[in-house]
């Protein structure tokens, strides 16, 4: 049995342009309603995750940057430091076409970024050797500390709630879904990303936030 | 012809409990499809409101800290200083119950604040000996700096967009909202305050959010 959602954001319970589904709005409640934990994990940062916890009415923490922080309740946990992401992000805003993000004077633990495409792979190969990890979130791209990402939250979750793997249903769309696909046993894959698509349990027939409400349909939570 | 909607955001587009009522959320997309302006004014900060830009889709400025700064497209304007208010509020906070909130961290232009009730006359004669505004936004305290106010937000957008007084619709429910209502041609209470009821053109029937979607009814916005 599902007792715990943790679902990405952007993509997910959105429509493809970022604006919020009403009607995912609207799943989330009626599983809170019914007792389950929402909990949404999204690269975005501590006050916007904020502003999605009140607005939304969430009852578990929502996670921002990956998972290398979360805001519950007025409570704010770090994890990771953003010393690191900071420091790669100088070094590639010299080397190539990257640039820092607007919504990077709000984080805590990682950095943001956007780059021209073909700069992608020389970007990749220097956070190889930096010992960071980039992640793409199909709205922009994120420089992480070593062990930060979104399964970081699922385990975080797990013993915060003492909960089994089974009983957690993980939701998004993207590369930087990928580390809590891997970790959990019901997934399900909004987006197009073929790789995604591949490791996660179910590949709903709606995509982005039409989907969302179509996970929770097919787990008998809405 | 109403061509703005400025609305306050808690107790105006969400229920009593803050959570943001999607009917509010679809009354402002179908406007917007209609071609008309809608702009948030908000005691809030600025990545909250950014959140609500991105997340509602707004076609106009996102205003945090009741009218002290503006967001637009990652763009953010601040027309005044946290500088005077933060000393208001060390100064409050020794010799009365005050204390700073939360969303602090995030603030640019403004402070807030809680108390116990029976402190409230007592800082009101403070800010004024100080040379402050406080008011109230029905879920926190708020120090503000002479002339900021939503009244401010209110001529801010009449110039951005060349628009004459009777062309905006104000929507709001509590104290912060005055200085708007009293700027404005067209206004719509949504709240139980007594005084702004009076100042208000319409007193809608409804309370909060659905108070907000027949406001937008009356006016024949949807």
């Amino acid at each position: 049995m599902i007792r715990l959602i943790l679902s990405d954001v952007d993509g997910t319970i959105t429509h493809r342009d970022r604006r919020i589904d009403v009607a995912a709005i609207e799943a989330i409640r009626k599983a809170i309603g019914r007792g389950i934990l929402v909990s949404l994990v999204s690269g975005n940062v501590i006050p916007v995750m904020y502003g999605l916890e009140v607005f939304i009415g969430l009852n578990a923490p929502a996670f921002a940057e990956n998972g290398g922080c979360y805001i519950m309740k007025e409570h704010v946990e770090a994890f990771f430091s953003k010393e690191k992401p900071e420091e790669f992000l100088r070094h590639i805003e010299r080397i190539t076409s990257a640039y820092g993000i607007f919504s990077n004077a709000w984080r805590l633990t990682s950095m943001g970024f956007g780059m021209r495409e073909d700069d992608e792979e020389r970007v990749r190969e220097e956070a190889k050797k930096f010992g960071v990890t980039v992640t793409n979130s199909g709205y922009s791209w994120h420089i992480l500390n070593p062990g930060q990402d979104k399964a970081f939250a699922f385990r975080k979750l797990m013993e915060m709630y003492s909960l089994e793997k089974d009983e957690i249903l993980v939701i998004g769309d993207s590369e930087n879904d990928m580390p809590m696909f891997r970790e959990a046993v019901h997934s399900a894959c909004v987006g197009t990303n073929e790789v995604l698509m591949s490791m996660a349990e179910t590949v709903t027939s709606g995509k982005n936030s039409s989907g969302f409400v179509e996970a929770l349909g097919k787990y008998g939570i809405v």
